[in-house]
């Protein structure tokens, strides 16, 4: 029986006492439960580039998910990567462009409503930018590539205020023209397109047109970032050159989505092509030269930290990933 | 001509304070010019590891790095890798495992002096605990895999006091036998093993061995952690299998030196192997296994963070990394 008089309370606190006075100032560390802050920083040149991940997608693989090919490929692909089957795991990664003159964020994730709906398995670009450093008040220039939601969401919080609010928000000029035509709406069949046109015109609030502006290929979106066409995925889809000195780095935006399955097989249409067939040919194209030119890519669908070089193989493309540098 | 009279110097400080008070509390933001902080978390059941990046080498190719194949292959290797010719980069990754009870670092990276000695390019494993929250007085236990400097050498400070001054050293026993028998270091006839018994006996000073307690192969070092014995690389070079529930990951230490060589040419011999025969049977033994089980293997020379799956090719092995995950 334990005995709960008085007297052994005050007794065992006084033992105790004794004991933690006694105890050195360490002791078991308890599990710190918390992910590592996805964020890498690179220069590319005078140019600081900050990726940070926004998370990844984790979407039933669906019958047409690549729509020109058999589900069972795809999930013979995905299990020769070791990744889950019956399940599309796509990785979101935003970048931070510092010019030395401008701090622009080139795409935005899925935003706080990704973030509540996915539990925090996408959505998580603030958490990132926090890690980071980097304060949201103090992006200038907001980038779009183009206005699928995982690219436009973030501009936005939940509550609809704008996420980003000092930032002007440039958009490619055919983009945008496509995305608010509301023949192009009434005409299309396809209901991923359609959900894309729903999409973009909730993103693109009167607040956030007060602040927006086009951009054309070939010109600079700003000092060091040059826009280039690059359609398909959706009509007006850009990526970006940004360069410095003589260090250059393409930015593709969605030329590929997740490598490990759309470079190495530049054949398989993603479900969420506007235009699949201009997609491959845009894809194929730009894959040749960044293989040619042994360009390094920054991809927004790559594995984190999503900087990667191109080699070309008998059927398609590798992604060789840059190692991770621990010095700037 | 530019007027420095004091009334003008008065009414342009008046003119420059009353701009600064109208000025947003934003503005442009700085290069942060500063690297991410190298860690990655993730759970083995209930285990936690955290994976920290002490950096990486930067060693000149010597004709002999890989002692039975040509410089010019290793070469040919390197630029088909998009990595610098000439050059050996080879990382470093430590791992940090909470089994609930006991906070355990699996060896130590290459500690202050390889900070000094490198620019910081590695010995970075103090800035990544930091940024991890994890206080190097919380850590019970340093586990060593074998006795190469990268591996032990971030047991002492650069003053020769204890990096985790509260830790019990847990080493392998036959490592430990052999790097401490004068007999064998007599005998040796390679230099760069000679360096490596007077590395073993700097670092195992007095106050070391008085923490040090030997470990067998197929016995838990602690709860959870299993040693087991993968000699060649050095005499008595252990592995660590981690496990929880029905979760597994093998902490490969050496096995492999960084796997974009030494996986994907298992037959290369690098000229830090003690015995390089043995330890070319140990390695294709052990990848065997890891292809076969599809198992995890978090490699102390990876790419940061180091964790992958193995695949077998026609000709040896290749590595699949493990994509980030946001969450943990």
């Amino acid at each position: 029986m334990v005995d709960i008089s008085r007297r052994n309370i005050v007794a065992g606190s006084a033992v105790l006492a004794a004991a933690a006075s006694c105890m050195p100032a360490y002791g078991f560390a308890p599990p710190i439960n918390k992910p590592a802050a996805g964020f890498y920083r690179y220069k590319v040149g005078e140019i600081e580039v900050t990726v940070v991940n926004d998370g990844v997608s984790r979407m039933p693989l669906t019958d047409d998910f690549v729509s020109n090919v058999p589900k069972d490929r795809v999930n013979a692909a995905l299990d020769a990567l070791f990744m889950e089957k019956d399940f599309y795991a796509g990785p979101y990664n935003p970048i931070v462009v510092n010019n030395g003159k401008q701090l622009a964020l080139i795409d935005t994730g899925t935003g706080e409503l990704g973030f509540k709906g996915s539990n925090g398995l996408n959505g998580r670009l603030m958490l990132g930018l926090a890690a980071a450093g980097i304060d949201p008040a103090t992006i200038d220039v907001v980038i779009a590539s183009h206005y699928h939601g995982d690219h436009i969401n973030g501009i936005l919080k939940a509550d609809n205020t704008l996420a980003f609010p000092n930032a002007e928000i440039l958009v490619p000029e055919p983009e945008h023209k496509f995305w608010m035509d509301d023949g192009e709406m009434s005409r299309t069949t396809n209901p991923r397109v359609e959900a894309g046109f729903r999409n973009a015109r909730r993103v693109l609030t009167p607040e956030v047109l007060k602040r927006l502006r086009t951009y054309q290929t070939g010109k600079e979106v700003i000092a060091g970032v040059t826009a280039l066409s690059s359609p398909g995925h959706t009509p007006g889809h850009h990526s970006h050159i940004i360069s410095s000195g003589n260090k250059t780095v393409f930015a593709q935006a969605d030329v590929t989505h997740a490598p490990f399955l759309f470079a190495r097989n530049p054949g398989w249409h993603i479900a969420l092509d506007v235009d699949p067939v201009m997609a491959e040919a845009t894809r194929r194209k730009i894959y040749d030269m960044l293989a040619a030119d042994r360009m390094t890519v920054q991809g927004f669908h790559y594995p984190f930290p999503a900087v990667a070089h191109i080699e070309k193989t008998s059927n398609g493309y590798r992604e060789v990933m840059v190692q991770w540098s621990p010095v700037l």
